[in-house]
């Protein structure tokens, strides 16, 4: 069960496994999971969530295309990938934002969760502009 | 069965409805499923179409992503929602590129489509950009 | 910009072409969008709708695997296609039940998208059981 | 990065946790990830890999629709819960007996997480079962 063994296992893969974007793939996945759960548990809340509602729908929806999309090794496009984990680095900075303000342990989670993810993109959009 | 009415119908949109963006929404939707159906398509020809597959693929999950996002009318990103658009322009760009190269009718459907989904998607942006 | 006439170009399909299955894959793909809008226009009432946000959620989710899966006409499995279908009449009859109870434009167009997806992938999987 | 513990963090969960369904709602997350990686290395293989693709992609699409679905904790329906959980153990089934007919470590790998979620949709089932 692990995304980042499989992802070497793509038969064009070898040698040529890039660290840094499956740590984001395995990221982005959890994040969209995550996210997806927060919110459902926000709209259980008694107070007005619904920006986070929002917030953490775009990202549970942009995490999931990313990770998709930077988990396939097949003849890519460098410009593509690198577009989506852009946006996908925006969704989690802005949904963090937006949990962060909320003092409950889901979003609390959530935030921490979208961090990481961030940060991760960030890492993998590094090393794939250090290879351009 | 009209996804723009849909948006209107949205208790805060009103005389706010934005409708380039409510465009890019109904052809990314329609993008989204177009190029699922040619990846499939595409893996069913006799000839190598690994690469159409693959950027068919990510053009689909990056649309998808892209009209559930800008769907939306609650408290939203701008940010975000420009970040997805860029992302599916670019997407869709490449897609079409690719697509164009092969003598098919699926490809030349999935080609017209994702062009066409592009300039929306730019559109919808342009306006974007002018009220910001 | 016809899903329909797109999957009659897949190079298997040709006279073989399932018109009804078609026409579900259509509507599941505009429950899916209509369901999405549906799950975000709830979260900006002034009222409690958090149980036609889960219905339209889970929805939305099921009609879009549901779409996706029975587009493709390279070499499937017949059990899995019914099953999808099958789940998918379920999700779409629970979420117009709900829909139907709250007085809105937004869930009223819900109601009658789901509606008649159910119905269309009721004719598909009648049609695909008298062909078993 | 649990999803297990995010759902337990539901304001409505509490001692109402359902492990097996949360362990269900882990697998399936993971098995989205690993068939949509399949589908693409299948891909990339050098010989007629068209079945597997089909049936992996159908398994990554349904496995996604059934993790959202079955993480949400507010006010949803036991029969689409149901329902959903049964496409998924068919759809992991089929996709795992087609990637055991093929010798590589990817589709190895696939055709154990396709088992391990369909096995762990089927404790949450009876589970639920055993409830109604």
């Amino acid at each position: 069960m692990s995304i980042k063994k499989m992802i070497s296992e793509h038969p064009q893969v070898g040698a040529d496994f890039n660290q840094p974007l499956a740590e984001a793939v395995k990221h982005a996945m959890y994040c969209a999971a995550i996210c997806n759960s927060c919110a459902d548990a926000c709209s259980a809340e008694d107070v007005d969530m619904r920006r986070c509602i929002r917030l953490c729908s775009d990202c549970s929806d942009i995490c999931e295309a990313t990770y998709r999309v930077a988990t396939r090794r097949t003849s890519g496009d460098v410009a593509v990938i690198k577009s989506v984990l852009q946006t996908c680095i925006e969704a989690c900075e802005v949904c963090a934002a937006e949990c962060e303000k909320h003092d409950n342990p889901h979003c609390r989670r959530c935030a921490t969760m979208c961090r990481e993810c961030a940060d991760d993109c960030r890492k993998a959009l590094d090393g794939m502009n250090a290879h351009a």
